[in-house]
């Protein structure tokens, strides 16, 4: 087998990713079976499982990359831009969370590294969002940001199960403007300084 | 076989149910064989299969009760009560809505009986306090009453999502306030009348 350049393993890497979301998205997480990932992506097993030693680091990677790309989004544009971007994500995609899920569930080990998945400054880039926000007052202060953050957790996680199984969750512009009111200020409305400039 | 009392025919439908809630919580829903089944209820097949005629309709009976006893709770005691319920509830349990969820993405029949499965009065009935307290002022009417229960729908499915897997959502007090925060309506805190009686 001839030595690939930089730019020939960036882009097998990429494909390799791109034909296995296609597979998981088509085929659910079990119905991904080493023969179909292979049709997807088009490359033998020995070059797919080269690179990703088995099916569940081939998944970690990918959803590695989905929660990269939404915590910077939600660094750099805010939370509406987030809750919008779980209402466009692909319903067939999102049922792969749920059927993957079921593997953190006994599995202490599995589940700390999936707590991890996401890159570390893009954690610290969101917390500082959220963090930013409140010394700025437009984010309550008087709840965490640990727990702001885990509230954003449970809304996300929510749409996402009601798209997977293919239930109507409100518009996105709805879930904003519940957001919005659920994480502003208390004190704020005609008499923005009246009731508590947070003792 | 000796012919059940009505008396009997009940505490036989409540031990079938309760055996099969045990099961599925401790074995998955695909887990959840016949043999164990029968092991967890102390029944045989054909006694079980005689009240319930599959297994997917027993889990179906099992969410329906679930279902009507949140709409319950919810009509009598309101939102803080619905929250407070579904963090409390069996992480094992609730792991099994998911994995039976996948069934639901693919079969539009089921999903359409799946979204009926709530009874009618018990659904009148939550959104009847919905629909009251935007009346009251105690819930914001800018948003439809629909939409304000399928905002409901995605905490509560955040949530569960949450602990099904094993993830800390935030603590129920901190749920409470959020969601308070983003029901009540627009025109509160200090000056109640000031910014709009809603047109």
């Amino acid at each position: 087998m001839p030595r690939l350049t930089e730019a020939q393993k960036s882009e097998r890497h990429e494909r390799i990713l791109a034909g296995a979301r296609r597979c998981f998205a088509r085929y659910g997480y079990e119905g991904a079976t080493v023969v179909r990932l292979e049709e997807e992506i088009g490359l033998s097993r020995g070059a797919i499982f080269n690179w990703f030693p088995s099916k569940q680091e081939l998944f970690i990677a990918l959803a590695t990359r989905d929660n990269e790309r939404l915590l910077v989004l939600f660094a750099e544009e805010g939370i509406e831009a987030l809750i919008t971007a779980m209402t466009e994500d692909d319903p067939d995609w999102l049922a792969v969370y749920l059927e993957f899920g079921r593997r953190l569930k006994g599995d202490a080990d599995l589940r700390e590294r999936w707590k991890s998945i996401a890159p570390v400054d893009a954690r610290q880039r969101s917390r500082g969002w959220i963090e930013a926000g409140q010394k700025a007052k437009r984010l309550r202060d008087d709840i965490s940001a640990d727990d702001i953050g885990r509230f954003l957790g449970v809304l996300l996680d929510g749409i996402a199960v009601q798209r997977a199984l293919g239930f109507d969750s409100p518009a996105p512009e709805v879930l904003h403007r519940l957001a919005r009111a659920a994480l502003r200020p208390p004190s704020r409305s005609g008499n923005p300084q009246k009731r508590s400039p947070a003792a």
